[in-house]
């Protein structure tokens, strides 16, 4: 058919305009949706591949050699076998950044089904199909591209950054990291026993120590078992699966308005707080030490809770007393939805965290870290994929729109207006709505229960708004960073006429 | 600058001329990477975004009811709120299958950072960029895709599918389906107490009960809390992270070559399943009851170990004896490269598996499991992305290529030549290889130790070839494919000089 083989037409000329190999791949990939052209493609493959493999330098080379460097700044790369030259691999042929040629019998840790490259329309392609194993044969421009992307926007003082898939392994990963700095502490200048060695094989301390996280009740960390453990906001979640006995303490419930209540709030954090501590020292006894504090600035599905700056800078302080390692998920409220680009950011603390979890809005899930919370050897912080380069690609574009456009100006300013919507809303209708709070767009507001907010969520979505729950009677607002003051009009006349109207 | 500016004279012409969705949506993509594009799109937000909700019928829509209808079949779809049309969602709206256009307050679950189709160019591009949350606001195609990817290959029996980020996610998810399926079983026609679901929200017992999944040693199921109490291989992965006191069997070492020992084998396999039946017996005792078995149809990280299509019959007729579900990990085996799509086809059983786990070659993490399986609510199996559908369209190519081309015979055939040579040089240089093994081109053979292995995979890196360890002294072939039998000789050439050079 005519229009299955135009674009094979196009396809040189528009390659030779562009001269991007970024865009040359995304120019490709087109190509990848047409039934017919692996039609053709699947025939050519022998030619297509190269006819054997074209050695230059030892591997890894020069080039990759300083790649490895710069990558080890980052991360600890030394799993790292060498950088490839993804554009330039074909078939069963894995070219590296010195230019050198291989016969690839591993295929990216087996995962890579039909050949780098295989057709050849997708020659170049490599970024959205031809996934790396970026622990060990990242792209040349990995590091680059980090440094565009997540490092551009790392929190105060952690300069360690590793990705992942998703938020639950950015967790477990993250947990994971914290476990390991805070045995290697304990351990000092000791080294690993033979008995660690051989009791981390059958799951048995001293090998798995018997550590814990202290997560809050009403938190929510993730569904896989290690983030599941320091997950407390709905029983469905956690109901019927096997989990760890860790800390878990108490999350201020503050009274609104925060002004008529400053006393009690500030008694009920104080309370909070003491319980962290009673736990620290309870599970030390226990012997099932602390090793870390897991905390978001917001819980953001456990009911929409907030509790004031200041409880969270004591907080980190009590982390930081105990030698527990302060962990901040910000999974959900990161990325500007707070109208600032970490929600911990409005704490003001020089030194707000030692690891910080990501994903969601981030496009890509990961974690950054300090320095000294760095894996001590290759491999221990490590899976097939460790994220994907796609989505990083896509993340630096987002960066770049957010800086350009003061995205994070906008926030502010349309979670003002629907803040103070909400506020007069609740003043009207005091018996429907309560507790309306947030920071940014990051808001919501308390119906008097389950029955009456779902009843909500479906009017509105029958009225054109899509609104989410959060805990048990909360709704909650999470749109995007382009969410202006007339969308918030637009919500508030909207939801004014479904309050007006509800019995 | 013009190389700017030229494919966006060119976007509308091959729009028209290409008349796909999906095609359109590569294409726009295309300009994703492209600097100069947003910096024009970003201003005109506010004119690209629609000008309010439009609905045309309640939400969810009849078109939705029949596509809820549809992906219920394959999976718990009861948290699916609608089915939506991303090409036609915009900034801050999100159209429904429907027709209907709604302001979108949630954003996938708070996951969408700047607006759905923000730039202008991105209309029509949302399978890449703007990833949906797919267990509540999955692309009208999503059942549509399932079926022509996942449920293509689906092993036998196993109706049921659900797509996961990754292999360590697939894994905690079968867990998980599993633990819940036990208690449902063990809760008869009871319902949930207020007890369970109390304490269930602290970690302890009945709500968590004390199930554990039995694995054994030389295991790789994934490093994220729950996969890793499973994990047997190498120590670097389990060292200082808390773990699970669940039961752990020995795994068959078999002694090679497998015709001189019959008898010895047969008693190294009755040896391991007599393990496996009193470990089941022993932690029932201890109260904490085996919910499931979990293995790998060949150990493909511990050192590529094999047992007889007899042992793992027999170990699945061990598990249905005593109630255990039985889950077969094909992360590393799966998607044909051991001749067969599923490694556990060798078995030839009518009944092979209640849940099986996929990942890496087939694009997106996942399980498939029996219909007896599936979770008894929404919500439970669960995360923001479950996968990500961009992969699902790549793995419904991959699967067509697969089939067209009859890649199994080729690995098949390549698999016979690279083995037989193999074996030809074990019998030439038996001081350094032996133990040469495998099924289809899923190979592998042992060096003396450590430090041989890891010399041989470096010279022959320096000599063109990318190998892969496994184990402490393997050497596993992970090819793709489509490596054909030249592959395989230039291997054996290469390798045979390496060894005669050998010191």
């Amino acid at each position: 058919a005519y229009w299955e083989q135009a674009p094979l037409v196009l396809l040189p000329f528009l390659s030779v305009l562009l001269k991007s190999h970024f865009l040359n791949s995304f120019f490709v990939c087109l190509f990848a949706g047409l039934r017919g052209i692996s039609q053709v493609a699947a025939k050519i493959d022998m030619e297509f591949d190269y006819d054997g493999p074209l050695m230059k330098t030892e591997v890894p080379g020069p080039r990759s050699r300083e790649l490895m460097k710069q990558l080890n700044g980052i991360q600890n790369a030394e799993a790292v076998h060498f950088f490839c030259n993804y554009e330039e691999s074909r078939g069963n042929y894995l070219v590296d950044a010195d230019g050198n040629r291989m016969l690839d019998l591993y295929s990216q840790i087996s995962s890579i089904p039909i050949g780098k490259n295989f057709w050849e329309f997708l020659q170049g392609f490599d970024t959205f199909v031809n996934r790396p194993a970026l622990g060990i044969l990242p792209p040349e421009n990995f590091a680059e591209k980090l440094k565009e992307s997540l490092l551009s926007v790392a929190p105060k003082g952690l300069s360690q950054v590793v990705t992942m898939s998703c938020g639950s392994c950015s967790n477990e990963n993250a947990f994971k990291t914290i476990f390991m700095w805070y045995r290697s502490k304990e351990r000092g200048d000791n080294s690993v026993t033979k008995e660690e060695l051989e009791t981390c094989m059958i799951n048995q301390p001293p090998g798995c120590p018997e550590y814990s996280m202290l997560s809050f009740m009403g938190a929510f960390h993730g569904r896989t078992m290690g983030c599941l453990a320091t997950t407390h906001s709905k029983a469905i979640h956690k109901l019927d699966i096997p989990s760890f006995d860790w800390p878990i303490a108490p999350f201020p419930r503050l009274q609104y308005p925060l002004e008529d209540f400053v006393r009690e709030n500030e008694q009920e954090e104080a309370r909070c707080l003491e319980e962290v501590e009673d736990l620290i020292v309870k599970y030390r006894k226990k012997n099932k030490v602390v090793a870390g504090i897991v905390v978001e600035p917001i819980q953001s599905e456990g009911g929409d809770n907030h509790a004031s700056d200041d409880f969270f800078r004591k907080l980190r302080s009590i982390a930081r007393k105990h030698g527990c390692a302060f962990l901040i998920d910000e999974v959900q409220t990161g990325c500007g939805c707070t109208g600032k680009f970490w929600a911990h950011e409005h704490w003001g603390l020089e030194d707000p965290a030692d690891v910080l979890t990501f994903s969601k809005k981030m496009m890509t899930g990961g974690f950054f870290h300090k320095e000294e919370f760095r894996a001590n050897a290759p491999y221990r912080i490590f899976n097939t994929w460790l994220g994907d380069p796609s989505k990083n690609l896509l993340l630096a574009e987002v960066i770049n729109v957010i800086k350009r456009e003061d995205l994070l100006s906008n926030v502010n300013h349309a979670g003002k207006v629907l803040l103070m919507g909400l506020l007069e809303l609740q003043s009207r209708y005091p018996h429907l709505i309560s507790r309306a709070r947030g920071r940014g767009t990051f808001c919501s507001f308390d119906t008097p229960n389950d029955t009456i907010r779902n009843k909500f969520i479906e009017i509105a979505r029958n009225k054109g708004v899509v609104l989410g729950g959060s805990g048990d009677r909360s709704i909650r607002f999470r749109p995007t960073l382009v969410f202006r003051d007339h969308h918030a009009h637009l919500f508030l006349n909207i939801f004014s006429d479904i309050l007006a109207d509800f019995k």
